[in-house]
């Protein structure tokens, strides 16, 4: 067990937690900041090599969580393992993002899908040799994942 | 600012720091299992469907942080956030697995590149619609990430 403290803060057009896109490709072109707290940036030094980034945050705007949920993309329940929704035992999102410049503690990025003012808890270089699979079976998402483009949030995992 | 709990332990050949596979693509074909406490065995429900999943542990065996960091993959310093080294400000780690089977509250993997009894902290399926990016940049680690296969881990980021 250990505590987990934000490194800084995520800027986004988003202010409500209602209609925001549901995924990174739901939120193309939509512009945002990390803003490191600045005691960590020298953490930063030669990221601007890497044109897209893993974000790491907290789903802070849910309390406890729930085994089964009913996403966003479907209407049957599902454990919460087998989801992206943010009621989850340990409340930690994961976005890849498009990085477009740093300025010292801050990073401007593209496609990105939290609320304004999500904590930040990590931020890793996206490697397609390390990151990316193929031959994917994707279960319920099956046929639905690409309509993660259209949806937008509601409020259903505000506690 | 919250408190990250284990929801499992993961359970791998790997009994030591030294000699781990630095990425799953060193670790390819590497069986474990992630032994989830039953309590949260019904969060589980339809992740069969997933050919590959997302999990997130603790580098447990990391205490403290460094801001810059001498990667496995370079002789060179860089900045953490720069790297998938362990030492971070919150030490999360990242890693697609390829799933087998489940039994219960157990998920056996392939592909799996960490120390055995790492505390499991959160599942998610693995989909490319919202993972996968195309026309990247990998900055430092441009020629080096594919070496990630022979690579193997040192004691480097033990503390």
């Amino acid at each position: 067990m250990f505590r987990c403290d934000p490194i800084g803060f995520i800027h986004t057009p988003f202010t409500d937690l209602q209609g925001i896109p549901i995924q990174p490709i739901g939120a193309r072109g939509v512009e945002g900041s990390l803003e490191l707290k600045p005691k960590f940036s020298a953490g930063l030094k030669d990221v601007e090599g890497f044109s897209h980034l893993i974000i790491l945050y907290q789903f802070h705007c849910s309390k406890g969580f729930s085994l089964t949920v009913r996403p966003f993309l479907d209407s049957r329940r599902h454990g919460v393992f087998a989801t992206r929704a943010p009621r989850r035992p340990n409340p930690i999102g994961m976005s890849v993002v498009r990085l477009i410049r740093r300025e010292r503690a801050v990073l401007w990025v593209l496609d990105i899908d939290v609320v304004d003012g999500t904590p930040l808890l990590d931020i890793k270089p996206y490697v397609p040799e390390f990151d990316v699979r193929k031959a994917v079976r994707i279960g319920w998402l099956g046929g639905k994942a690409k309509r993660a483009r259209r949806f937008r949030s509601d409020r259903r995992f505000v506690s």
